[in-house]
């Protein structure tokens, strides 16, 4: 008997791919030689016709769904949408997800050696765009033996690299799902990721980027920094209804420092554990990708015009508490796409969950994100 | 000719008032001696019955309304609400605006002497809450001779100050107009004061609170608190607004540290700026004040049982794009006082600048706020 329920991909290895041809980056620089480390799920058919991309967001990784090994406490982190029977149904799909370049779980990043000096990247690990990760992604597909993908899939960061695909390879997929996302962020948006830079970048222990040959790391500025993010990813009635006012202990303190209510307690709580495991120049990185991320800006910000090469069914949702990426950022695309004549389908989810709901097993999302996948057509 | 408009109370001089008898604090401490500083416009009438109490916010002190000397860059911070013929016309009222007891504007605060170790009280300066504020406020008016006041009158956290005072004090106002503010409160706005918090004391500089001795301030910890709070202050339109996407210079940078876009060089200018003019101790003072302010946790959080003493008149007033203190906040107030068969007016004003309209001369705010003090009887 598994170990593991019957919608689980249950036991997982991650697999990696060295690259030695130079990737030419958007910030002009090349990177050479690089690796990708990526997880896969369910079997690829012998058309590869049923080959899936996911796309992970800020903080995420190639860890998609299943587990490394029997006792890990939490399985990868969209498992709640991929498995056999799940949205993105491993029986009929072969699942990639991968970390991305700059990334701090595998992959060539700031925190790998830089084998022209044998230290650490650190500071002088080149920036990378969404538009740079969709180009070493189509490098992995090549190698994979994937010339079309049945669908890239993303939220949040990850809708971006989505997006990004059907624009920059518009005939390498048929479909495009795109949930709790952007075109580009807002000036609000991205004032939110420059506290998060700068909690980081004055942090004394960050010197320059290069702590690691300090021994040591930015802990105070990335627990702000993921304080912050940790906000923006919840509504404000979530985080009313998780914590309202309610006291750490039966009494005030009444001093300048101590915690005195659960919602205190619980974001230093998060930040510290994830200042912890993940690393501060790889944050810098995943907030300027998100920052430039801006396709239209080449077509002098006609969005229309951007998406007019796209051959994608594109399939966007969002969620109507989300105010990092509300539904008005989703519907934006939708105009766009309809204006450029292709075809989008679009769904606005109520759930209170916030920006977070794209991570949640909330039933009409689910229902929703299965009746999609489950129509695109794989030979057998 | 004067050198200042018609409409502007002109030269102030701030004045100051010692206090030797103890005030007992919410914490259980009690406070002596102490001294408020504070600024009157207008004259008191005979029956002084023409008062009007200004209550400040966060960042708010005692200079409310004109100028110090003739070469002073900008008036009080709310100049454009009260002056001859303004809202809060001094040709009618006697205005009395104070820095509140730990402020860092000249009222006993953290950065004053401790008389007791003759070093600055730092750390050890007590928590002090809005029902602290209002009794040092009552004291106050003993001694000005303003047995009631025509009104009381404040925004966002001096809105609470304003309530606090129809709560504690209901014979000693006859009006009190709360603008922008909320009975409390809610997670998220505890969240985003802990960030900031979390910012300034685990600054290395902030040396537990006592960083007067060893002769810093905690510049980065305050910058970050600054520019996170700076952010809930304006809504997402107005930063679009004021910023969108525009780039510092022409072409992007590309790399982890650069300022690229303008909103990013705007909030590092106001944290910075602020962080050379505000006192790290009272910062962590005034979001505590903020947190702790909750008129119905002593009455079972019922808000209507909590104002049943009420006498005075209540208007308030809030701002539909103010996601801090949302409008939903201040009709929470308006159904609790209703409920309890009180005499309240509600405005909710049209406007795209967030929680920071309150500050700002909107025609339709500065008119339902002129008309409303307008009709405040007062004796000649």
């Amino acid at each position: 008997m598994s170990l593991f329920p019957d919608d689980c991909v249950g036991l997982v290895t991650p697999q990696r791919q060295a690259f030695s041809e130079p990737l030419l980056l958007s910030c002009g620089r090349s990177l050479a030689p690089y690796e990708l480390v990526y997880e896969t799920y369910g079997t690829l058919n012998a058309s590869a016709s049923n080959a899936v991309l996911i796309c992970h967001a800020l903080s995420g990784h190639h860890h998609a769904a299943g587990y490394h090994h029997e006792d890990e406490r939490k399985p990868g982190w969209w498992d709640a949408c991929i498995g056999p029977g799940k949205a993105i149904d491993t029986n009929r799909f072969f699942v990639v997800s991968l970390n991305n370049l700059g990334g701090c779980h595998g992959s060539t990043g700031p925190s790998s050696i830089d084998p022209s000096t044998g230290k650490a990247y650190g500071a002088s690990f080149p920036v990378v765009t969404v538009e740079d990760w969709v180009h070493s992604q189509a490098r992995l597909a090549d190698l994979l033996g994937i010339q079309q993908w049945a669908s890239v899939v993303g939220g949040s960061l990850g809708g971006m690299q989505a997006l990004q695909w059907a624009i920059s390879y518009p005939e390498r997929l048929r479909h495009c799902v795109a949930i709790a996302t952007a075109p580009k962020l807002s000036a609000q948006n991205i004032a939110f990721n420059e506290v998060a830079r700068q909690a980081i970048v004055t942090d004394p222990d960050f010197h320059n980027g290069d702590y690691a040959a300090f021994g040591v790391i930015p802990k105070r500025g990335l627990t702000l920094a993921r304080m912050v993010g940790h906000i923006t990813y919840l509504s404000d009635d979530a985080m009313g209804k998780k914590f309202g006012r309610d006291l750490r202990s039966e009494q005030l303190n009444y001093d300048l420092t101590s915690v005195e209510f659960e919602v205190e307690s619980y974001l230093r709580y998060q930040g510290q554990e994830f200042s912890g495991r993940f690393d501060a120049n790889t944050y810098l990185l995943m907030t300027k990708a998100l920052d430039y991320f801006d396709p239209a800006a080449a077509h002098q910000d006609d969005l229309a015009r951007t998406l007019a090469g796209v051959q994608a069914d594109v399939m966007l949702m969002s969620f109507t508490t989300d105010w990092r990426f509300s539904p008005a950022r989703s519907r934006e695309l939708v105009d766009a796409l309809l204006a450029a004549g292709k075809q989008v389908s679009y769904l606005e989810i109520d759930a209170p969950q916030g920006h977070d709901a794209f991570l949640l097993p909330i039933p009409r999302y689910i229902e929703a994100f299965s009746g999609y996948m489950n129509r695109i057509e794989v030979d057998a």
